[in-house]
């Protein structure tokens, strides 16, 4: 039998009116940011579906072929039509992998109950509402990822941003420890490798932090999702600390170039871990089994593919750098991982947003404004390094002659 | 240069103590229900695992053969390694296609701005997050999906549980729809065709349901999963309407056994479709575009694909409730949509709870305990029919072999 769909009656369709009442959306509603970028990106495809070519250093949307082992396993996993739901917390499987790397990694016994799998940009969100009331301080490090930003204002936190500073490399020292500490927040969220500083910050600050945390009963997050693309500087992993408020997590989208697969993970004490997966249950159920079995493949060739992207990543983050530097009209600090620049543009005496815009309109390059990074930065702006070299190289370029002429 | 973690030094994670102060987690986090069904899943699992048979009938989790041109379009995707970021608020694409079929079935100019790609599940939290404030009153027609309740607990909505009659099928009628509506809430969630009961709404009652909010600025979200697999009755779909305050929403899960893929959409007036594309935005940044071209793929084929499923899961599902209603032991309503069926276990004197747990430990039988779906369902249990043939139907001869043993 065919299924069928009723016809409507004609009156109640016709009571739809335009003019009604003003939507009376929720107060979280009203607080919704998005990410700045994702605007760009749009923007960005009007302007291609126009039909003129688009330089892309707006999203760190890496463009390297992601290792064939993931394509595989993925594709694998679809044909054997292992498309139905699976386990909340994340594939067992993949959370037995991901506990035994992070064992093996810190030299202390993580348990595949410390895992839960969850898109990363979520998980963010979902460690704020574990952990945060409506109303409560959460201090984040200045630049800041966009989604912490864009979660504490959906949650209604109260964000104290303590700066860091461009002269350290937008290194975190004991000053901004001591400033974060002394705003006695619920929450503080720390993310080295940065984005977008491309900064790694030292052990023993680290460490530091996540003790007085620890001492003080503040929750910490920290953000680790390119621990495997550094370069500049060793990576020193929080999850080497099993201090019960801290939550560490990762992503595969960066490390693998596949963003788009959307699976993060986070590593925490057991009860965490457990609330964290009663989390994903209400939200999402679970994710696809299939591309998680797909970075599960990733895991065994991990250390071999990111030896070679971060070579790449280095490469041309650094030759990037080198030129804003050498250009006279913008600077940056040298980044230590990843492949984002944060660019001082204050010289252009333009503001990030109109610079931005120009930039986009005129030379055909997207960035992301620097006030996506917190309030104060309304003179920089972030590029990704991520893309096509070509892209990259052309669009720095650009960015270099825009500057060149608003100076003059 | 291959990246390098550095070793941990000892004395701070050596601070590491398990009888730590109590976990200060927030307000909502401390009203996580989950979803009882994974709970039933894990254990169903953990005897698996130990090497015993179940036969799941716990969860709507489709064992159909999906459409191929699902599985082929989304490795295609794949194997040209479309994983990077795609828009937030879905593949433009398929928002197109959806558009277009919705113009098709209602009648009425539907737009891609008007088309939101979330994961079902997930867009339940989004419509009460974005519409909702913490203390609202919600009504939900009982018994209702856990989904609905697991996400109204963790927001901390006040919910109004009215009870559909068991005599008339647990069929919405206007004696429903007035308790509703005295209750003053601020939104109401309605789901035809129906999981866990199988009612399909009728086309009146939803229109003067959908009216009234209407007038009276209730939000209304009219969840629509099952509505391709109607079998008893002819499906009415509230898109048909254009009220600014509704929100349609349903998934590529169940219609064409894919919910690994976690797909789903939502229409919606455009403002409120872009709010929701801020919280897609917001909470995870977007969807992998491979699964969503899967999905797009699907659209291609699904009304030749469904006549075929609806006439696999009408004949399942009256046959079970045949076997059930003849039994004399156990009664349930014969369902018109879908591949649940809802028990009437109160003649064996044991709850829900008991009795769901006697099933699987000692007949190897997974089903869902009653209360999951309203707090009043304590002497019934869901059936879901939609596994192998022989597993339901042997899962169901194990239910009745339990209840006539209880009754002796």
């Amino acid at each position: 039998m065919a299924p069928q769909f009723a016809a409507p009656s004609k009156s109640p369709a016709s009571l739809s009116v335009e003019n009604h009442r003003p939507f009376a959306f929720s107060k979280r509603a009203k607080c919704l940011l998005g990410q700045e970028m994702f605007k760009v990106l749009d923007r960005a495809r009007e302007i291609e579906e126009a039909g003129t070519r688009i330089y892309h250093l707006e999203l760190g949307n890496p463009r390297l072929q992601p290792p064939l082992e993931i394509i595989e396993a993925t594709i694998g996993a679809l044909r054997s039509l292992n498309v139905g739901y699976t386990s909340s917390a994340g594939l067992p499987d993949l959370r037995r992998a991901l506990a035994q790397r992070y064992t093996k990694v810190t030299g202390r016994s993580v348990r595949m109950e410390n895992v839960v799998v969850s898109p990363a940009n979520l998980l963010i969100s979902q460690f704020l509402d574990l952990t945060c009331d409506r109303g409560d301080r959460v201090v984040l490090f200045t630049p800041t990822f966009p989604s912490y930003l864009a979660a504490t204002q959906h949650i209604g936190l109260q964000v104290v941003e303590v700066a860091l500073d461009p002269a350290t490399g937008y290194d975190l020292r004991e000053e901004q420890i001591e400033a974060a500490l002394e705003a006695r927040p619920r929450a503080i969220l720390v993310n080295s490798a940065n984005n977008p500083t491309g900064a790694v910050y030292g052990q023993e600050a680290l460490e530091s932090l996540a003790k007085q945390c620890h001492q003080r009963g503040i929750w910490l997050l920290s953000d680790e999702t390119y621990a495997e693309v550094c370069f500049g500087r060793p990576f020193f992993s929080l999850s080497a600390l099993s201090y019960p408020q801290l939550v560490v997590m990762s992503s595969f989208s960066k490390i693998f170039s596949i963003p788009g697969f959307r699976i993060g993970y986070a590593l925490a004490h057991e009860t965490v871990a457990d609330k964290m997966a009663l989390s994903n249950s209400t939200l999402f159920s679970c994710l696809p089994a299939f591309t998680q079995l797909g970075c599960m493949a990733g895991l065994g060739v991990l250390d071999e593919y990111v030896k070679k992207t971060t070579d790449h990543f280095a490469n041309l983050v650094g030759e990037c750098s080198a030129v804003i530097n050498a250009s006279g009209v913008l600077g940056c600090a040298m980044p230590q991982a990843g492949f984002y620049i944060f660019l001082d543009i204050s010289r252009t005496r333009m503001d990030d947003l109109t610079f931005s815009s120009h930039l986009l309109e005129e030379r055909h390059t997207a960035v992301t404004p620097g006030r996506s990074f917190g309030r104060a930065y309304t003179t920089s702006i972030r590029i990704a390094t991520c893309g096509q070299r070509e892209d990259v190289i052309h669009g720095t370029k650009e960015i270099i002659k825009l500057a060149q002429e608003l100076i003059g």
